[in-house]
């Protein structure tokens, strides 16, 4: 059974990473997939994107890293999964996931959608956050992998 | 009794068009106000909003369809109304309503605020994601009425 | 048309007294259903409570109290109404509200359900929240109409 | 794999089921996990809601109908599980579900769960509601299996 | 200036025992108030929580720790106390303590309330909870003081 | 000890000098800081909205008004501050400010963050809705300082 845990993950933060990790073990394969994004609506670029979440996932878990755009239904249907995999985090999250949740299940009623809460010492972390935060001149290298902190520091440090 | 029920309609969903026919109802003549807006801020004109409802409301029920521009209080009193009709989603919804409901009453005491809960099918579905699914080329004909469903075609899949 | 807001009013306060006359606006006739309950489920017994709202309300207003047992859907088309109003106070309000809406709905579709906020300056006012404070000693007179103030002082204060 | 749905189901509802139903499909085996309890604390037994739920799940799924008492965790682990699938059904739901959850991961942070949000058309369905509204005399028939209707006439309408 | 935090503490958490530390730095005096309540309506008797407490808040902070009974204004005020210190943990905690608030402020406008996030790692534990998983018989000593992980074990795993 | 309370004041509301009179008589200072903020992302100035609440609060009070850039927590340590100062309006403020207050926990654990509830009266007021409101002509002088409203007149209805 295939699972897709789908997002921006502009950067991936260690809330991401666990649930990643947490949900291949749930499955066969875990696909990860970057929804692609034109480069001024994100901060990283889609391959940063993932570089920064293939360098950071361990290599031994049946996990691969994807960008998609279009539809996530459609990249799921074509990628022979019939799972997506979502994290949640808090009460405002929780809203928004049960809209589209509903609005999923009436689209594409075929696919199941599971969800798994962030690990508590994570559930304050977003991608927006870190960048907010990382922009303010903080140090963020407790909330992310290596691999994105050093991205971070090159992106909002360097001279 | 007048009810004005007042929205941006960017475009009228299957949801709004459940609100105003259960409200029309409650009242001898149910205004359905539709939000002037500037271009770039709508994906539809106010012309497009104000004929894809009456496009898709009951023509024998007593409802007229009217755009307005400034303030929705200075409308509803020219209008001869006293009551605004709003629709519920869900809890998030139900902050932001809050909080403009205690505004407006101390804004305008003598109107009166009445809430529907949007019914069970359309809980899921609001103007913003139908705009975003419609762009992902998804059919979003079971979500709109007939006429909003050929403009979004319209707008999304012609060549 | 026929409106019918219910409750237990155990005791009404001055948000109930409120939204009783505010929805006696929207209709024809406002009947206030008062649930009957046996003596040890409540402070007041259903006399009790029927006549403190009966004392509370405008005298002038179209307004009835009917005490009722059963389901409030039968008493509702048994008094010939086709509406029910709801106080809306807060946001877990707001989520029970939500699912008996949804649950009323399917039981009863001919009925339709309209909340109103509750006014600013009682949001913080319930029934159980004044038996509370009153049973603690404190002056609630602000907070109930006259008639339920005389009753609390008789049965928290009396020596 | 193996995933236990745990819960009171007093009785089981056509939410329960269909959550039930989804999960299957996710495991090669799961157990729903029906709390043990003293008749005063619950309105059906435990042979009654254990025999409600083998009635009412399809015969040809891989799923088993068991009693548990005590810790969860426990049962989870004694059934060589590793996995708790739960159903979310609204806001105020989530929060308590949240709070659990976090307590669980610290208790018994070798166990998984997985949360499953419930089918739109059931989401205003708790097994508390429907004890209330049943009693009430409404008829509870479109809400719950067959197996359910039945037990829930012959305690409330049978003279 | 000398502030109250009160609460039942039946039994006291670490997240009750974190809370009332970051107060005390806040005061010249912090006074923890445990409320008396009659032994059915508590585990722990009124002498057990206060000993529980005084035996697990620093020796050297300037707290002390005293049952009140009645009103919480009453006792705030006669202690010379013009402050209500509380925590808040969780969304639904908050329109809880939002709706005592307010009601509060009126009661009681020259007292002031002042609200402490949990720390996050104690967020998801509340007295109710404490008690009900060490009657499941799960070692609870990582959430409570060591004065409380005795208690608990006495009441719930002596023969 | 010194508080800092900060913020964008864009403008001042009634709301926010109500939360600083307030918080002013918990510490012997009181720094009301303004982030400071590109004209193009803010509706005044960063000169204007320090001489508005300058003009706003209490003379006598020990409350300073001072403009700060890049970190808040930074800021607050230079001051030689130990304690943050929030004010709290609902329930959607409060899921935003637990995330936040979490991070800052994390990012900087010698500071603490206590908040006030706003007052009743306050609670629908905010800088973004006050904009908005003040925009479509309608009066507002009853939600903010005389010289905030002065402000607006001159922004919003001069010719």
């Amino acid at each position: 059974m295939i699972g897709v845990y789908a997002g921006r993950f502009d950067p991936p933060t260690n809330g991401h990473i666990d649930i990643a990790c947490r949900a291949a073990r749930l499955f066969d394969e875990l696909v990860v997939a970057v929804y692609d994004l034109p480069p001024e609506r994100c901060q990283f670029s889609t391959d940063q994107r993932v570089a920064m979440l293939q360098a950071s996932l361990p290599a031994d878990a049946p996990i691969s890293v994807e960008p998609f755009s279009g539809s996530l239904t459609d990249f799921v249907r074509r990628r022979g999964a019939s799972t997506i995999v979502r994290g949640l985090r808090a009460v405002t999250d929780f809203s928004a996931e049960f809209d589209q949740a509903l609005m999923y299940k009436d689209l594409a009623p075929d696919l199941e959608q599971i969800y798994l809460m962030t690990a508590l010492r994570y559930i304050f972390l977003s991608a927006s956050r870190i960048r907010e935060v990382a922009a303010l001149g903080h140090d963020v290298s407790g909330f992310v992998p290596a691999a994105v902190a050093e991205q971070l520091r090159h992106r909002f440090y360097s001279p």
